[in-house]
Protein backbone atom coordinates (compact mmCIF):
# COMPACT_ATOMS: atom_id res chain seq x y z
CA UNK A 1 0.00 0.00 0.00
CA UNK A 2 1.30 3.61 -0.99
CA UNK A 3 1.79 6.05 1.68
CA UNK A 4 -1.27 8.23 0.67
CA UNK A 5 -3.69 4.85 0.46
CA UNK A 6 -2.41 4.41 3.89
CA UNK A 7 -3.11 8.02 4.79
CA UNK A 8 -6.30 7.79 3.37
CA UNK A 9 -7.51 4.37 5.49
CA UNK A 10 -6.19 6.09 8.86
CA UNK A 11 -8.21 8.78 7.93
CA UNK A 12 -11.27 6.95 7.16
CA UNK A 13 -10.81 5.05 10.35
CA UNK A 14 -10.22 7.60 12.65
CA UNK A 15 -11.72 9.04 15.59
CA UNK A 16 -12.15 12.80 14.95
CA UNK A 17 -12.79 14.92 18.12
CA UNK A 18 -13.06 18.46 17.22
CA UNK A 19 -13.05 21.34 19.50
CA UNK A 20 -15.13 24.54 19.07
CA UNK A 21 -17.73 24.53 16.97
CA UNK A 22 -17.86 27.78 15.35
CA UNK A 23 -17.48 28.38 11.57
CA UNK A 24 -14.27 26.71 11.12
CA UNK A 25 -15.21 24.16 13.41
CA UNK A 26 -18.38 22.93 11.96
CA UNK A 27 -17.45 23.67 8.61
CA UNK A 28 -14.57 20.88 9.16
CA UNK A 29 -17.09 18.17 10.43
CA UNK A 30 -19.63 18.82 7.75
CA UNK A 31 -16.55 18.43 5.35
CA UNK A 32 -15.53 14.94 6.79
CA UNK A 33 -18.74 13.90 7.25
CA UNK A 34 -20.04 14.55 3.83
CA UNK A 35 -16.75 12.93 2.50
CA UNK A 36 -16.62 9.91 4.53
CA UNK A 37 -13.91 10.52 6.24
CA UNK A 38 -13.09 9.37 10.13
CA UNK A 39 -15.12 6.64 11.89
CA UNK A 40 -16.78 8.99 14.01
CA UNK A 41 -16.43 12.69 14.26
CA UNK A 42 -17.03 14.14 17.78
CA UNK A 43 -17.30 17.67 18.35
CA UNK A 44 -16.37 19.70 22.02
CA UNK A 45 -18.22 22.97 22.76
CA UNK A 46 -18.86 25.22 25.79
CA UNK A 47 -22.83 25.18 24.82
CA UNK A 48 -25.08 22.52 24.65
CA UNK A 49 -27.58 24.28 22.00
CA UNK A 50 -24.69 23.89 19.53
CA UNK A 51 -23.69 20.81 20.09
CA UNK A 52 -27.40 20.26 19.60
CA UNK A 53 -27.33 22.06 16.22
CA UNK A 54 -24.30 20.38 14.79
CA UNK A 55 -25.50 17.12 15.40
CA UNK A 56 -28.94 18.26 13.67
CA UNK A 57 -26.72 19.96 10.74
CA UNK A 58 -24.80 16.57 10.31
CA UNK A 59 -21.21 18.30 11.45
CA UNK A 60 -20.55 15.58 14.24
CA UNK A 61 -21.78 12.47 15.49
CA UNK A 62 -22.03 13.78 18.74
CA UNK A 63 -20.27 15.95 21.23
CA UNK A 64 -19.66 16.94 24.93
CA UNK A 65 -19.03 20.03 26.63
CA UNK A 66 -16.12 18.43 28.57
CA UNK A 67 -12.64 18.38 26.31
CA UNK A 68 -10.69 16.02 28.85
CA UNK A 69 -13.69 13.73 28.04
CA UNK A 70 -14.04 14.69 24.18
CA UNK A 71 -10.35 14.08 23.59
CA UNK A 72 -10.16 10.75 25.49
CA UNK A 73 -10.60 8.49 22.66
CA UNK A 74 -9.77 10.86 19.57
CA UNK A 75 -7.07 9.28 17.24
CA UNK A 76 -7.04 13.25 15.39
CA UNK A 77 -7.87 15.95 17.56
CA UNK A 78 -8.70 19.56 15.46
CA UNK A 79 -8.85 22.83 18.00
CA UNK A 80 -11.14 25.37 16.18
CA UNK A 81 -11.42 28.11 18.84
CA UNK A 82 -9.77 31.46 18.52
CA UNK A 83 -5.55 31.06 19.39
CA UNK A 84 -5.63 32.15 23.22
CA UNK A 85 -8.52 29.34 24.19
CA UNK A 86 -6.20 26.81 22.02
CA UNK A 87 -3.46 27.52 23.82
CA UNK A 88 -5.75 27.12 27.13
CA UNK A 89 -6.78 23.85 25.70
CA UNK A 90 -3.70 22.71 24.71
CA UNK A 91 -2.58 22.70 28.62
CA UNK A 92 -6.00 21.41 29.41
CA UNK A 93 -6.06 18.12 26.90
CA UNK A 94 -2.42 17.35 26.90
CA UNK A 95 -2.30 14.64 29.41
CA UNK A 96 -5.35 13.11 28.33
CA UNK A 97 -4.46 12.04 24.67
CA UNK A 98 -4.05 9.12 23.59
CA UNK A 99 -0.42 7.97 21.87
CA UNK A 100 0.07 9.07 18.45
CA UNK A 101 -2.56 10.90 18.49
CA UNK A 102 -2.70 13.74 15.89
CA UNK A 103 -2.72 17.31 17.27
CA UNK A 104 -3.77 20.42 14.56
CA UNK A 105 -5.05 23.38 15.09
CA UNK A 106 -6.87 25.83 13.15
CA UNK A 107 -5.56 29.02 14.73
CA UNK A 108 -5.16 32.17 12.89
CA UNK A 109 -1.55 33.03 14.70
CA UNK A 110 1.03 29.89 14.72
CA UNK A 111 4.08 31.12 16.66
CA UNK A 112 2.11 30.72 20.29
CA UNK A 113 0.16 27.82 19.08
CA UNK A 114 3.30 26.19 18.66
CA UNK A 115 5.06 26.93 21.92
CA UNK A 116 1.78 25.69 23.27
CA UNK A 117 2.49 22.54 21.26
CA UNK A 118 5.85 21.78 22.57
CA UNK A 119 4.63 21.11 25.95
CA UNK A 120 2.12 18.75 24.11
CA UNK A 121 3.21 15.11 26.10
CA UNK A 122 6.06 13.03 23.72
CA UNK A 123 3.13 10.73 22.66
CA UNK A 124 0.93 13.24 20.34
CA UNK A 125 1.95 14.19 17.53
CA UNK A 126 1.44 18.00 16.79
CA UNK A 127 1.13 19.89 13.46
CA UNK A 128 0.10 23.54 13.47
CA UNK A 129 -2.88 24.49 11.05
CA UNK A 130 -4.33 27.85 9.57
CA UNK A 131 -6.73 27.38 6.40
CA UNK A 132 -6.81 30.69 4.36
CA UNK A 133 -10.36 31.04 4.58
CA UNK A 134 -13.21 31.78 6.35
CA UNK A 135 -16.72 34.45 6.51
CA UNK A 136 -17.34 37.68 8.59
CA UNK A 137 -20.66 35.64 9.82
CA UNK A 138 -19.68 33.79 12.77
CA UNK A 139 -20.98 30.59 14.63
CA UNK A 140 -22.06 26.83 13.72
CA UNK A 141 -25.07 28.39 11.45
CA UNK A 142 -22.72 29.62 9.23
CA UNK A 143 -20.64 26.55 8.70
CA UNK A 144 -20.70 25.02 4.79
CA UNK A 145 -18.91 21.94 3.84
CA UNK A 146 -17.40 23.69 1.09
CA UNK A 147 -15.58 26.35 2.67
CA UNK A 148 -11.99 24.69 2.65
CA UNK A 149 -12.39 24.42 -1.01
CA UNK A 150 -9.92 25.64 -2.93
CA UNK A 151 -8.20 27.26 0.04
CA UNK A 152 -4.52 27.67 0.79
CA UNK A 153 -3.97 25.54 3.89
CA UNK A 154 -0.22 26.77 5.90
CA UNK A 155 0.81 23.61 7.90
CA UNK A 156 3.27 23.99 10.60
CA UNK A 157 5.21 21.25 12.06
CA UNK A 158 7.57 21.23 15.13
CA UNK A 159 10.95 19.61 14.66
CA UNK A 160 9.69 16.77 16.75
CA UNK A 161 6.51 15.97 14.31
CA UNK A 162 7.21 13.03 12.91
CA UNK A 163 6.87 12.70 8.52
CA UNK A 164 4.39 10.01 9.08
CA UNK A 165 2.20 12.55 11.01
CA UNK A 166 2.77 15.64 8.56
CA UNK A 167 2.07 13.63 5.77
CA UNK A 168 -1.75 12.73 7.85
CA UNK A 169 -2.01 16.35 8.27
CA UNK A 170 -1.21 17.17 4.50
CA UNK A 171 -3.65 14.04 3.16
CA UNK A 172 -6.24 15.35 5.74
CA UNK A 173 -5.63 19.00 3.97
CA UNK A 174 -6.37 17.62 0.62
CA UNK A 175 -9.10 15.36 1.15
CA UNK A 176 -11.08 18.49 2.18
CA UNK A 177 -10.53 20.00 -0.56
CA UNK A 178 -7.55 22.10 0.48
CA UNK A 179 -3.87 22.79 -0.33
CA UNK A 180 -1.44 22.21 2.03
CA UNK A 181 1.55 24.45 2.63
CA UNK A 182 4.30 23.69 4.79
CA UNK A 183 5.86 27.03 6.17
CA UNK A 184 7.83 28.03 9.35
CA UNK A 185 5.17 29.53 11.89
CA UNK A 186 7.23 32.71 12.20
CA UNK A 187 7.63 33.05 8.19
CA UNK A 188 3.54 32.53 8.84
CA UNK A 189 2.86 34.91 11.20
CA UNK A 190 5.07 37.83 9.11
CA UNK A 191 2.51 37.06 5.97
CA UNK A 192 -0.33 36.69 7.25
CA UNK A 193 0.03 40.30 8.89
CA UNK A 194 0.38 41.66 5.96
CA UNK A 195 -2.48 40.05 4.01
CA UNK A 196 -5.22 39.20 6.64
CA UNK A 197 -4.54 41.48 10.31
CA UNK A 198 -2.86 44.64 8.59
CA UNK A 199 -6.19 44.76 6.49
CA UNK A 200 -8.60 43.66 9.11
CA UNK A 201 -7.11 46.65 11.09
CA UNK A 202 -7.32 49.23 8.29
CA UNK A 203 -11.19 48.09 7.82
CA UNK A 204 -11.55 49.15 11.88
CA UNK A 205 -9.99 52.10 11.15
CA UNK A 206 -12.19 53.45 8.04
CA UNK A 207 -15.59 52.45 10.01
CA UNK A 208 -13.98 54.62 13.35
CA UNK A 209 -12.97 57.62 10.63
CA UNK A 210 -16.30 57.41 9.38
CA UNK A 211 -17.66 57.08 12.64
CA UNK A 212 -16.49 60.39 13.58
CA UNK A 213 -17.78 62.08 10.45
CA UNK A 214 -21.67 60.39 10.81
CA UNK A 215 -21.80 61.85 14.46
CA UNK A 216 -21.05 65.40 12.55
CA UNK A 217 -23.21 64.64 9.40
CA UNK A 218 -25.48 61.68 9.22
CA UNK A 219 -25.92 61.39 5.72
CA UNK A 220 -22.33 59.72 5.46
CA UNK A 221 -24.00 56.30 6.02
CA UNK A 222 -26.72 56.34 3.53
CA UNK A 223 -24.17 57.63 0.75
CA UNK A 224 -21.71 54.77 1.38
CA UNK A 225 -21.81 52.33 -1.46
CA UNK A 226 -20.32 49.19 -2.43
CA UNK A 227 -17.05 49.83 -2.27
CA UNK A 228 -16.69 51.46 1.45
CA UNK A 229 -19.37 47.84 1.96
CA UNK A 230 -16.09 45.40 0.79
CA UNK A 231 -13.20 48.15 1.89
CA UNK A 232 -14.95 47.50 5.65
CA UNK A 233 -16.33 44.43 5.41
CA UNK A 234 -13.23 42.93 7.74
CA UNK A 235 -14.25 45.07 10.45
CA UNK A 236 -17.64 42.72 11.07
CA UNK A 237 -14.83 40.19 11.67
CA UNK A 238 -15.79 38.11 15.14
CA UNK A 239 -13.40 40.67 17.32
CA UNK A 240 -12.73 37.51 20.23
CA UNK A 241 -11.21 35.93 17.18
CA UNK A 242 -9.70 38.80 15.80
CA UNK A 243 -8.42 40.40 19.22
CA UNK A 244 -6.40 37.43 20.00
CA UNK A 245 -4.17 37.64 16.68
CA UNK A 246 -3.73 40.85 17.10
CA UNK A 247 -2.26 40.30 21.21
CA UNK A 248 -0.68 37.26 19.35
CA UNK A 249 1.27 38.71 16.86
CA UNK A 250 1.70 41.85 18.11
CA UNK A 251 5.79 42.19 16.93
CA UNK A 252 4.55 41.32 12.89
CA UNK A 253 1.35 43.39 13.19
CA UNK A 254 3.46 46.54 14.59
CA UNK A 255 5.87 45.84 11.84
CA UNK A 256 3.20 45.95 9.34
CA UNK A 257 1.46 49.11 11.11
CA UNK A 258 4.90 51.26 10.80
CA UNK A 259 5.16 50.11 7.25
CA UNK A 260 1.66 51.45 6.35
CA UNK A 261 2.20 54.48 8.45
CA UNK A 262 4.94 54.78 6.28
CA UNK A 263 2.90 55.09 3.08
CA UNK A 264 0.25 57.05 4.62
CA UNK A 265 2.63 59.72 5.92
CA UNK A 266 3.89 59.76 2.13
CA UNK A 267 0.38 59.76 0.61
CA UNK A 268 -0.70 62.88 2.80
CA UNK A 269 2.14 64.67 1.47
CA UNK A 270 1.75 64.09 -2.19
CA UNK A 271 -2.12 65.40 -1.76
CA UNK A 272 -0.92 68.01 0.71
CA UNK A 273 1.56 69.32 -1.58
CA UNK A 274 0.03 68.34 -4.83
CA UNK A 275 2.57 66.15 -6.37
CA UNK A 276 0.45 64.87 -9.15
CA UNK A 277 3.16 63.16 -10.88
CA UNK A 278 4.22 61.26 -7.48
CA UNK A 279 0.76 60.43 -6.45
CA UNK A 280 -0.23 59.08 -10.23
CA UNK A 281 2.57 56.88 -10.18
CA UNK A 282 1.84 55.51 -6.53
CA UNK A 283 -1.61 54.72 -7.87
CA UNK A 284 -1.08 53.48 -10.85
CA UNK A 285 1.87 50.88 -9.34
CA UNK A 286 -0.97 49.54 -6.77
CA UNK A 287 -3.95 49.20 -9.49
CA UNK A 288 -0.42 47.34 -11.11
CA UNK A 289 0.31 45.08 -8.20
CA UNK A 290 -3.53 44.03 -7.41
CA UNK A 291 -4.18 43.66 -11.35
CA UNK A 292 -0.89 41.03 -11.48
CA UNK A 293 -1.57 39.38 -8.80
CA UNK A 294 -5.09 39.47 -7.17
CA UNK A 295 -7.33 37.79 -9.37
CA UNK A 296 -11.44 38.89 -8.98
CA UNK A 297 -14.10 36.38 -8.91
CA UNK B 1 -50.76 67.16 -16.49
CA UNK B 2 -49.23 67.14 -12.98
CA UNK B 3 -45.36 68.26 -12.78
CA UNK B 4 -44.08 64.70 -12.98
CA UNK B 5 -46.13 63.25 -16.05
CA UNK B 6 -44.55 66.68 -17.57
CA UNK B 7 -41.61 65.62 -16.84
CA UNK B 8 -41.97 62.10 -17.97
CA UNK B 9 -43.25 63.06 -21.10
CA UNK B 10 -40.28 65.96 -21.57
CA UNK B 11 -37.83 62.76 -20.47
CA UNK B 12 -39.79 60.86 -23.43
CA UNK B 13 -39.46 63.36 -25.95
CA UNK B 14 -35.89 64.65 -25.25
CA UNK B 15 -32.72 64.58 -27.72
CA UNK B 16 -29.97 63.00 -25.20
CA UNK B 17 -26.29 63.63 -25.93
CA UNK B 18 -24.27 61.47 -23.14
CA UNK B 19 -20.00 62.85 -23.51
CA UNK B 20 -17.92 60.01 -22.56
CA UNK B 21 -19.05 56.53 -23.31
CA UNK B 22 -17.25 54.39 -20.46
CA UNK B 23 -18.78 52.56 -18.02
CA UNK B 24 -21.02 55.08 -16.54
CA UNK B 25 -22.22 56.40 -19.60
CA UNK B 26 -22.54 53.73 -21.37
CA UNK B 27 -24.48 52.46 -18.69
CA UNK B 28 -26.66 55.49 -18.75
CA UNK B 29 -27.22 54.97 -22.72
CA UNK B 30 -28.24 51.39 -22.27
CA UNK B 31 -30.85 52.67 -19.23
CA UNK B 32 -32.45 54.94 -21.31
CA UNK B 33 -32.62 53.19 -24.58
CA UNK B 34 -34.48 49.55 -22.53
CA UNK B 35 -36.67 52.52 -20.65
CA UNK B 36 -37.59 54.30 -23.61
CA UNK B 37 -36.49 57.52 -22.62
CA UNK B 38 -35.11 59.67 -24.84
CA UNK B 39 -36.13 60.72 -28.69
CA UNK B 40 -32.99 59.66 -29.79
CA UNK B 41 -29.94 58.60 -27.55
CA UNK B 42 -26.50 60.42 -28.92
CA UNK B 43 -23.01 59.36 -27.76
CA UNK B 44 -20.16 61.57 -27.53
CA UNK B 45 -16.24 59.85 -27.24
CA UNK B 46 -12.98 60.15 -28.19
CA UNK B 47 -12.89 57.00 -29.81
CA UNK B 48 -14.96 55.33 -32.63
CA UNK B 49 -14.14 51.36 -31.78
CA UNK B 50 -16.08 52.89 -28.43
CA UNK B 51 -18.47 54.27 -30.38
CA UNK B 52 -19.04 51.42 -32.34
CA UNK B 53 -19.47 49.24 -29.66
CA UNK B 54 -21.92 51.61 -28.14
CA UNK B 55 -24.28 51.07 -31.12
CA UNK B 56 -23.94 47.44 -31.30
CA UNK B 57 -24.96 47.45 -27.25
CA UNK B 58 -28.06 49.84 -28.09
CA UNK B 59 -26.18 52.13 -25.21
CA UNK B 60 -26.81 55.21 -28.41
CA UNK B 61 -28.73 55.49 -31.57
CA UNK B 62 -25.36 57.19 -32.89
CA UNK B 63 -22.57 58.98 -32.06
CA UNK B 64 -19.82 61.11 -32.81
CA UNK B 65 -16.04 62.18 -31.35
CA UNK B 66 -16.90 66.11 -31.55
CA UNK B 67 -18.27 66.94 -28.46
CA UNK B 68 -19.38 70.44 -29.72
CA UNK B 69 -20.95 68.93 -32.91
CA UNK B 70 -22.60 66.19 -30.71
CA UNK B 71 -24.31 68.82 -28.03
CA UNK B 72 -26.21 70.90 -30.85
CA UNK B 73 -29.02 69.78 -30.72
CA UNK B 74 -29.14 68.14 -27.50
CA UNK B 75 -31.99 68.91 -24.83
CA UNK B 76 -30.65 66.96 -22.51
CA UNK B 77 -26.63 66.58 -21.92
CA UNK B 78 -24.92 64.41 -19.12
CA UNK B 79 -20.99 64.47 -19.16
CA UNK B 80 -19.43 61.14 -17.92
CA UNK B 81 -15.75 61.47 -18.03
CA UNK B 82 -13.59 62.00 -15.33
CA UNK B 83 -13.83 65.02 -13.32
CA UNK B 84 -11.17 67.24 -15.27
CA UNK B 85 -12.04 66.45 -18.77
CA UNK B 86 -15.82 66.99 -17.16
CA UNK B 87 -14.31 70.77 -16.70
CA UNK B 88 -12.77 71.18 -20.05
CA UNK B 89 -15.50 69.64 -21.68
CA UNK B 90 -17.91 71.96 -19.93
CA UNK B 91 -16.02 75.17 -21.74
CA UNK B 92 -15.58 73.50 -24.82
CA UNK B 93 -19.34 72.80 -24.93
CA UNK B 94 -20.69 75.74 -23.41
CA UNK B 95 -21.33 78.55 -26.00
CA UNK B 96 -22.93 75.50 -28.15
CA UNK B 97 -25.70 74.30 -26.18
CA UNK B 98 -29.26 75.33 -27.29
CA UNK B 99 -30.84 77.58 -25.08
CA UNK B 100 -33.19 75.60 -21.25
CA UNK B 101 -30.85 72.65 -22.30
CA UNK B 102 -30.30 70.61 -19.15
CA UNK B 103 -26.34 69.85 -18.16
CA UNK B 104 -25.68 67.19 -16.01
CA UNK B 105 -22.61 65.70 -15.35
CA UNK B 106 -21.88 62.14 -12.91
CA UNK B 107 -18.44 63.32 -11.75
CA UNK B 108 -17.12 61.46 -8.54
CA UNK B 109 -16.32 65.36 -7.03
CA UNK B 110 -18.57 68.26 -6.96
CA UNK B 111 -17.30 71.55 -6.28
CA UNK B 112 -14.93 72.01 -8.84
CA UNK B 113 -17.69 70.75 -11.38
CA UNK B 114 -19.77 73.35 -10.05
CA UNK B 115 -17.37 76.01 -10.26
CA UNK B 116 -17.59 75.34 -14.29
CA UNK B 117 -20.72 74.75 -14.03
CA UNK B 118 -21.47 78.75 -13.05
CA UNK B 119 -19.54 79.56 -16.37
CA UNK B 120 -22.44 77.95 -18.28
CA UNK B 121 -24.40 80.57 -20.70
CA UNK B 122 -27.32 82.07 -19.16
CA UNK B 123 -29.70 79.75 -21.31
CA UNK B 124 -28.27 76.62 -20.26
CA UNK B 125 -29.19 74.72 -17.02
CA UNK B 126 -26.60 73.26 -15.07
CA UNK B 127 -27.45 70.14 -12.39
CA UNK B 128 -24.48 68.59 -11.24
CA UNK B 129 -24.70 64.34 -10.04
CA UNK B 130 -23.46 61.68 -8.66
CA UNK B 131 -24.73 58.52 -8.96
CA UNK B 132 -22.99 56.46 -5.80
CA UNK B 133 -22.26 53.20 -7.66
CA UNK B 134 -20.19 51.93 -10.45
CA UNK B 135 -17.46 48.78 -10.55
CA UNK B 136 -13.70 48.49 -11.19
CA UNK B 137 -13.84 47.16 -14.20
CA UNK B 138 -13.91 50.35 -16.57
CA UNK B 139 -15.03 50.93 -19.86
CA UNK B 140 -18.39 50.54 -22.48
CA UNK B 141 -17.33 46.34 -21.97
CA UNK B 142 -18.65 46.51 -18.74
CA UNK B 143 -21.89 48.14 -19.12
CA UNK B 144 -25.07 47.68 -17.78
CA UNK B 145 -28.44 48.49 -17.69
CA UNK B 146 -29.24 48.25 -14.31
CA UNK B 147 -25.77 49.74 -13.12
CA UNK B 148 -28.15 52.60 -11.52
CA UNK B 149 -30.84 50.92 -9.92
CA UNK B 150 -30.92 50.96 -5.93
CA UNK B 151 -28.04 53.56 -5.83
CA UNK B 152 -28.67 57.01 -3.53
CA UNK B 153 -27.80 59.88 -6.54
CA UNK B 154 -26.93 63.27 -4.87
CA UNK B 155 -27.21 66.02 -7.35
CA UNK B 156 -25.92 69.46 -6.74
CA UNK B 157 -27.80 72.27 -8.25
CA UNK B 158 -26.61 75.64 -8.80
CA UNK B 159 -28.42 78.91 -7.23
CA UNK B 160 -29.57 79.82 -10.85
CA UNK B 161 -30.52 76.33 -12.09
CA UNK B 162 -34.53 76.79 -11.87
CA UNK B 163 -36.61 74.64 -10.46
CA UNK B 164 -38.53 73.16 -13.29
CA UNK B 165 -34.72 71.96 -14.06
CA UNK B 166 -33.98 70.06 -11.06
CA UNK B 167 -37.23 68.56 -10.79
CA UNK B 168 -36.50 67.28 -13.95
CA UNK B 169 -32.86 65.90 -13.28
CA UNK B 170 -34.80 64.21 -10.25
CA UNK B 171 -37.28 62.74 -12.71
CA UNK B 172 -34.80 60.92 -14.86
CA UNK B 173 -32.78 59.55 -11.52
CA UNK B 174 -35.87 57.87 -10.64
CA UNK B 175 -36.60 56.61 -14.30
CA UNK B 176 -33.19 55.17 -14.13
CA UNK B 177 -33.88 53.15 -10.68
CA UNK B 178 -32.04 55.54 -8.57
CA UNK B 179 -33.16 57.45 -5.37
CA UNK B 180 -32.13 61.51 -5.92
CA UNK B 181 -30.69 63.43 -3.33
CA UNK B 182 -30.11 67.42 -3.60
CA UNK B 183 -27.26 68.17 -1.74
CA UNK B 184 -24.61 71.21 -1.17
CA UNK B 185 -21.57 70.22 -3.54
CA UNK B 186 -18.97 70.58 -1.01
CA UNK B 187 -21.58 68.68 1.64
CA UNK B 188 -21.01 66.21 -1.23
CA UNK B 189 -17.70 66.33 -1.52
CA UNK B 190 -16.60 66.28 2.52
CA UNK B 191 -18.63 63.02 2.84
CA UNK B 192 -17.49 61.15 -0.36
CA UNK B 193 -13.83 62.05 0.81
CA UNK B 194 -14.90 59.40 4.28
CA UNK B 195 -16.82 56.62 2.58
CA UNK B 196 -15.29 56.59 -1.04
CA UNK B 197 -11.73 58.21 -1.35
CA UNK B 198 -9.89 57.44 1.72
CA UNK B 199 -11.52 53.60 1.59
CA UNK B 200 -9.77 53.56 -2.22
CA UNK B 201 -6.32 55.49 -0.40
CA UNK B 202 -6.29 52.79 2.32
CA UNK B 203 -6.73 50.02 -0.52
CA UNK B 204 -3.97 51.57 -2.54
CA UNK B 205 -1.53 51.64 0.84
CA UNK B 206 -2.47 48.11 1.58
CA UNK B 207 -1.33 46.85 -1.98
CA UNK B 208 2.03 48.68 -1.99
CA UNK B 209 2.55 47.44 2.04
CA UNK B 210 1.89 44.15 0.81
CA UNK B 211 4.30 44.67 -2.18
CA UNK B 212 6.92 45.88 -0.16
CA UNK B 213 6.57 42.47 1.59
CA UNK B 214 6.34 40.68 -1.63
CA UNK B 215 9.93 41.82 -2.57
CA UNK B 216 11.01 39.82 0.56
CA UNK B 217 8.78 36.70 0.50
CA UNK B 218 7.23 35.82 -2.46
CA UNK B 219 4.81 33.57 -0.35
CA UNK B 220 2.71 36.95 0.44
CA UNK B 221 0.59 36.99 -2.51
CA UNK B 222 -0.38 33.09 -2.49
CA UNK B 223 -1.52 33.32 1.06
CA UNK B 224 -3.81 36.57 0.26
CA UNK B 225 -7.34 35.21 0.58
CA UNK B 226 -10.67 36.89 0.32
CA UNK B 227 -10.46 39.12 3.34
CA UNK B 228 -7.51 40.87 1.30
CA UNK B 229 -9.32 40.85 -2.01
CA UNK B 230 -11.98 42.82 -0.62
CA UNK B 231 -10.39 44.88 0.83
CA UNK B 232 -7.94 46.01 -1.71
CA UNK B 233 -10.35 45.68 -4.73
CA UNK B 234 -10.43 49.82 -4.93
CA UNK B 235 -6.82 49.76 -5.88
CA UNK B 236 -8.32 48.20 -9.08
CA UNK B 237 -10.54 51.94 -9.72
CA UNK B 238 -9.59 53.52 -12.74
CA UNK B 239 -6.52 55.54 -12.35
CA UNK B 240 -7.51 58.52 -14.22
CA UNK B 241 -10.40 59.13 -12.69
CA UNK B 242 -9.45 58.39 -9.36
CA UNK B 243 -6.35 60.68 -9.74
CA UNK B 244 -8.81 63.67 -10.91
CA UNK B 245 -10.93 62.88 -7.94
CA UNK B 246 -8.30 63.20 -5.44
CA UNK B 247 -6.97 66.72 -7.18
CA UNK B 248 -10.15 68.32 -7.00
CA UNK B 249 -10.87 67.18 -3.68
CA UNK B 250 -7.61 67.60 -1.72
CA UNK B 251 -8.78 69.92 1.18
CA UNK B 252 -11.33 66.85 2.21
CA UNK B 253 -9.31 64.00 1.40
CA UNK B 254 -6.80 65.87 3.50
CA UNK B 255 -8.69 66.10 6.43
CA UNK B 256 -10.38 62.42 6.39
CA UNK B 257 -6.18 61.58 6.04
CA UNK B 258 -5.32 63.25 8.70
CA UNK B 259 -8.47 61.96 10.43
CA UNK B 260 -7.27 58.10 9.54
CA UNK B 261 -3.86 59.17 10.82
CA UNK B 262 -4.58 59.40 14.02
CA UNK B 263 -6.65 56.63 14.38
CA UNK B 264 -4.01 54.95 13.22
CA UNK B 265 -0.97 56.21 15.56
CA UNK B 266 -3.53 55.19 18.67
CA UNK B 267 -3.85 51.53 17.37
CA UNK B 268 0.08 51.53 16.90
CA UNK B 269 0.04 52.59 20.65
CA UNK B 270 -2.15 49.61 21.97
CA UNK B 271 -1.15 47.10 20.17
CA UNK B 272 2.88 48.15 21.19
CA UNK B 273 2.00 48.87 24.55
CA UNK B 274 -0.38 45.80 25.01
CA UNK B 275 -3.36 47.88 26.05
CA UNK B 276 -5.98 44.42 25.71
CA UNK B 277 -8.73 46.14 27.38
CA UNK B 278 -8.57 49.55 25.04
CA UNK B 279 -7.68 47.51 21.81
CA UNK B 280 -10.93 45.08 22.46
CA UNK B 281 -12.87 47.57 23.17
CA UNK B 282 -11.94 49.86 19.75
CA UNK B 283 -12.40 46.60 17.60
CA UNK B 284 -15.94 46.50 19.30
CA UNK B 285 -17.10 49.77 18.82
CA UNK B 286 -16.34 49.10 15.15
CA UNK B 287 -17.96 46.20 15.05
CA UNK B 288 -21.07 47.64 16.02
CA UNK B 289 -20.65 50.43 13.84
CA UNK B 290 -20.09 48.23 10.75
CA UNK B 291 -22.91 45.87 11.64
CA UNK B 292 -25.45 48.87 12.49
CA UNK B 293 -24.93 50.78 9.51
CA UNK B 294 -23.88 48.67 6.59
CA UNK B 295 -25.53 45.39 5.28
CA UNK B 296 -23.97 43.00 3.69
CA UNK B 297 -25.60 41.29 0.79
Amino acid sequence: MSEQEDNFSRLRDANFTIIGLGLMGGSLGLALKQRGIGRRVWGVNRRETVIDRAVELGAIDGGTTDAVAGVADADIVVLATPVRTIIDLLQQIGPHLKAGCLVMDLGSTKSDVMKAMMCLPAGAEPVGGHPMCGKEVAGIWAAEASLYEGAIFPLTPLERTSPAALALAETLVERIGATPVVIDARRHDRLVAAISHLPYLTAVMLVSAAAEVAAEDALVWPLAASGFRDTSRLAASDVTMMHDILVTNREHIGEMLQRYCRHLDRLIALVENGQEDELRETLGQAWQDRYSVISDQ
